[in-house]
């Protein structure tokens, strides 16, 4: 028997799409996007999208209180449906709940993901609670709406089109490496503790995702839950095209520099591979770049940076002066 | 700090739903009924659900094949939507692997789900694969629609409405004690396989509740995922009536009685209690009870059971002969 760790999320994935084969008209979007969209009406779309987090996987208690590991878990989903051009609806959400689980601590988790769920007009609508014999799990399934010819998909780019990302990113992966470290939060500078509170709590691009896909100014988009280099990777490679990076294009964290840098290990690299970010990557025509930055600047305090390109060769790429190297591979909870 | 396996799962559910507070008016029915109900445009609803199962909770790989595994956590979501009178329009599967989990098993559980998906119309749309420090774990969300006066709610009875049960009780219980008495199925008889398999791959009863939904027969429905007991108790209380049934007129399934009477256990308490039947219960207002039965006659080979009336006095009573007792509580699987 094969075990399944050497296959990873994206062979699963792929075995799951075989087996449903070809699917009804009013799916438009199945298997593979960011989110599902449905058309359950003419006209209206539905996008819905799962996500889960894993105690021992994606969180430890110990580190992390409840209230963020809730809120978590819904921004995670949120974040999909900012990357399809959404607006949030409603959520739901099972819990798992292992043995010793306190009710304080049930009230914790229900109340860090209440507050995001209802300060994105996402209220939990229902969901299911079990006990676990193992860790804390929790699955939330986050709805939403887009009209039509304002989705964002993730298979829309073209060669030539611009590549954009919001915000600044390897921030989350440095705030798990501080947290890694037991580093002390009450020591830590600013940029630090923010990648801390990036890691723990992360802003899903709501907004910013409703803004681009309402002004039709980006061909494709995606999320940065596994990486910046996976994310463009799936971009160019869902259009069948190549991707160069420009290396001096990135927006690091400040807090990446300050991590990485005394520690031997380039900050690049690491915030290339680092996953969680929650920001979104956009593939934008050249012909509608000025419709795009209008958009981004109406995304109020998002800093919105160009980074690359997509190209004709296949593969995906960074190029730092003259030297093209290969992108990292992403980072992968499997 | 209170354990929280003093509360079970429906105080826990209280206090999300204090916490959600008012919901917008897009949300027709939050937490607290089969599944939630959206009106994302005005007059088309979207009805959606999630359930899971947990390995060591739900079941036990030594017992029950994978397949059977993946056909149930999508059929007890079917059932949810079954009793909103809905038609299934996709599904998103989550599952958390467990380590040394096989390729082999994995596309068993994929064939199981995926097979009861394409036959209920409800394909794979998307979903999420993790690993999973400990047991098995799969969370599976399903979507519908139903037009707004098709739709079933759970607090729409009225006293002195009829209560009605589709199929038969008993089985899915039956099945479990005798798998977990290690039975050998091949030296079971007909009616004892049969509830072995009502245990392992509950049939949702998706037409039935279309037909009665479509017929607008029926004040009230739920499905029977925690027994027939906890179901009519949820009815009446949900529209503040009491409830008595008949104890001659409960549709025992066969192999309740083959065995249940030679262990001297009351073989219609056992039915009670027992959970999983995936069956729906119905309350029907007199004046449409003809109307009813017309419908409940459309949904093919299945059995309809008028087993009991809403009352004025609080309570949920069986009676047998002049002797009233009240109804056991349900099946809590936490």
């Amino acid at each position: 028997m094969l075990p399944i760790a050497m296959l990873g999320e994206r062979a699963l994935v792929d075995r799951l799409r075989e087996r449903v084969g070809t699917v009804p008209p009013h799916v438009l979007i199945g298997i593979g996007d960011d989110a599902a969209v449905l058309e359950p009406e003419r006209g209206m779309l539905q996008v819905v999208t799962t996500d889960g987090l894993v105690e021992g996987v994606h969180f430890r208690r110990d580190w992390t209180s409840l209230s963020a590991i809730g809120h978590k878990a819904l921004a995670v989903n949120l974040s999909d449906l900012a990357a399809m051009g959404a607006s949030p609806r409603a959520s739901l959400l099972s819990v798992a709940l292992p043995a010793g689980f306190s009710l304080e601590e049930f009230d914790a988790l229900a109340d860090g993901f209440v507050a995001l769920a209802t300060a994105a007009g996402a209220p939990l609508v229902g969901g299911n609670l079990t006990r676990s014999p193992g860790p804390l799990l929790i699955d939330v399934t986050a709805i939403g709406c887009v009209a039509r010819r304002r989705l964002l998909r993730r298979d829309g780019g073209h060669r030539g089109d611009e590549v954009y990302v919001s915000g600044t990113i390897g921030g989350s992966a440095a705030g798990l490496a501080m947290l890694s470290e037991s580093a002390d939060r009450k020591l830590l500078g600013a940029a630090a503790r923010d990648c801390v509170e990036r890691h723990e709590q992360p802003v899903p691009r709501t907004r910013c995702g409703q803004i681009i896909g309402r002004a039709r100014a980006a061909s494709a988009a995606i999320d940065l839950s596994d990486g910046l280099a996976d994310a463009v990777r799936r971009l160019s490679e869902a259009c069948g095209a190549g991707v160069v990076l420009d290396a001096d294009a990135i927006p690091l964290h400040e807090g990446v520099l300050e991590w990485a840098t005394p520690r031997g290990i380039d900050p690049l690299d690491f915030a290339l591979r680092g996953g969680e970010d929650y920001e979104l990557a956009f593939t934008v025509p050249p012909r509608l770049r000025s419709r795009f930055l209008g958009a981004a600047r109406r995304c109020k305090g998002l800093r919105m940076s160009r980074i690359g390109r997509l190209v004709a060769d296949p593969g995906a790429w960074v190029a730092r002066g003259e030297q093209l190297t290969p992108l990292p591979g992403g980072f992968d909870h499997f």
